[in-house]
């Protein structure tokens, strides 16, 4: 990477564990192809000292923004100043910008990133309708995004049907106007079936949802990243559908990451 | 640059203003050329800020240490756990060093710098008598590491006596076998002259001290490294004095600080 000299603009990643992260080096890999003066390091703050660590971050004027992940992403969203309605409603933060006041503004841009990957691969999420199973943190990120970008309408469906029933509400409460129901296992009828569980990331794991209902004309994607290839994305695969992996969801987010930790995203649907 | 990843340690540069500082290419530098997986990034802090960000950088658990720079060097001294003999009695510290625990460990070192700069140079000052003009932060500092060094002698000039006569009182509460003197401007009968003020440094400045009575067999000395070759150097030189630069001593205390922060030097003359 470049030379880090008195104007390089400083971002971090919070987490505990770090030795793990990836992050830097996508984010240090971005600013270089885009000859932006900026670099990511790795801050690790565990639990009990997150209020203190991000009061710091709060007074270092060169300092953009920071990545949080496992375990702040709850946590940060009482130590920002403002939030992003996605964010408050799935209560969890992943990137916050500091501007130059000194505020923090934080976002959630898990469902984001999805959306960018899928229109990384040349899917267009607007005006079709979605299936998604699963209504934990982070399919209740793509849910907002997929509402954000346009579904025709979006079908969730978990084990816990209520589950499925207060993300749709949470939804409505921001997007009045999204056709929303709550789903059973079989995604028949849906243009675009998304796994929004972690079934799949383990061995012997059950299917998300009838892997035998999916029809040739359905897409189906991931969230899934290990193994890149789900027991649910070979059964799609057979049926004729086209896949989509886990894996864009991340690179597209990095790039997006970045914009917002620079304050080139715009604060969008800002919670009061 | 070497790749950042979620196992490297950082450190950092606190200052205001941040922009022109050259330490994290230097230590930068440094850390690759010696193959350690380091970062230095600079951190803009304003004084009012400073008790919160150190707050903040204590809890980093992969922070090593940091510099402390203008205008951070004397509050610095009240925020560490520990500090060095000599940087409690300069009343600065210009390196800290964070334990695992999370404690700060706060030294001076351009004191060190300079004799490192010196020995660099093949300057033993361990035996030589020595002439100091002032007794300022830098001047102070150099004193300290002079004595520590081991000079035969050393004398302090100051303007105003009475600094020289407080700073001798000092050196002497922490190496009460030192053979020290207050001087006047005339360094005859002194076999390393250091300039430790920053007379030279700008145009018109009246030389630091009597350089009609220089001798060749002399070595004339330097802090100011702007210019390079200040007047009292041109005197020398034309007298036939060895000159030394004022470069040296930062150059040579990068390596010092770098282990500092890393933990590897240690922490002499801990104050109660």
């Amino acid at each position: 990477m470049h030379q880090i000299t008195g104007n390089t603009r400083i971002f971090g990643i919070l987490a505990d564990p770090i030795q793990h992260v990836k992050t830097p080096q996508g984010i240090n890999q971005h600013f270089a192809a885009e000859a932006f003066d900026g670099v990511m390091v790795p801050i690790h703050v565990g639990e009990g000292e997150l209020a203190t660590v991000v009061q710091g971050l709060r007074a270092v004027r060169n300092l953009s923004g920071f990545v949080v992940t496992v375990p702040h992403k709850s946590a940060m969203v009482a130590l920002c100043d403002q939030v992003s309605a996605a964010a408050r409603l799935i209560g969890a933060v992943n990137v916050v910008h500091r501007s130059a006041d000194g505020r923090l503004h934080g976002t959630m841009l898990d469902g984001e990133g999805f959306v960018a990957g899928l229109r990384q691969q040349g899917i267009e999420p607007a005006g079709l309708s979605a299936y998604l199973a699963g209504a934990g943190g982070a399919a209740s990120a793509i849910a907002f995004a997929l509402v954000r970008a346009g579904v025709s309408r979006l079908t969730v469906a978990n084990r816990t049907s209520d589950k499925a029933l207060q993300l749709i509400e949470r939804i409505r409460s921001i997007h009045p106007a999204a056709v929303l129901n709550v789903g059973t296992e079989d995604p028949s009828g849906h243009e675009l079936v998304i796994n929004g569980t972690s079934l799949g990331l383990r061995p012997g794991d059950a299917l998300p949802l009838q892997a035998d209902k999916l029809q040739a004309s359905q897409v189906v994607a991931e969230i899934i990243m290990q193994p890149a290839e789900t027991p649910l994305l070979s059964a799609a695969k057979a049926r004729g559908c086209r896949i989509h992996f886990g894996a864009p969801m991340l690179s597209s987010q990095l790039a997006l990451m970045a914009a917002f930790m620079r304050g080139k995203l715009e604060q969008l649907e800002v919670a009061p």
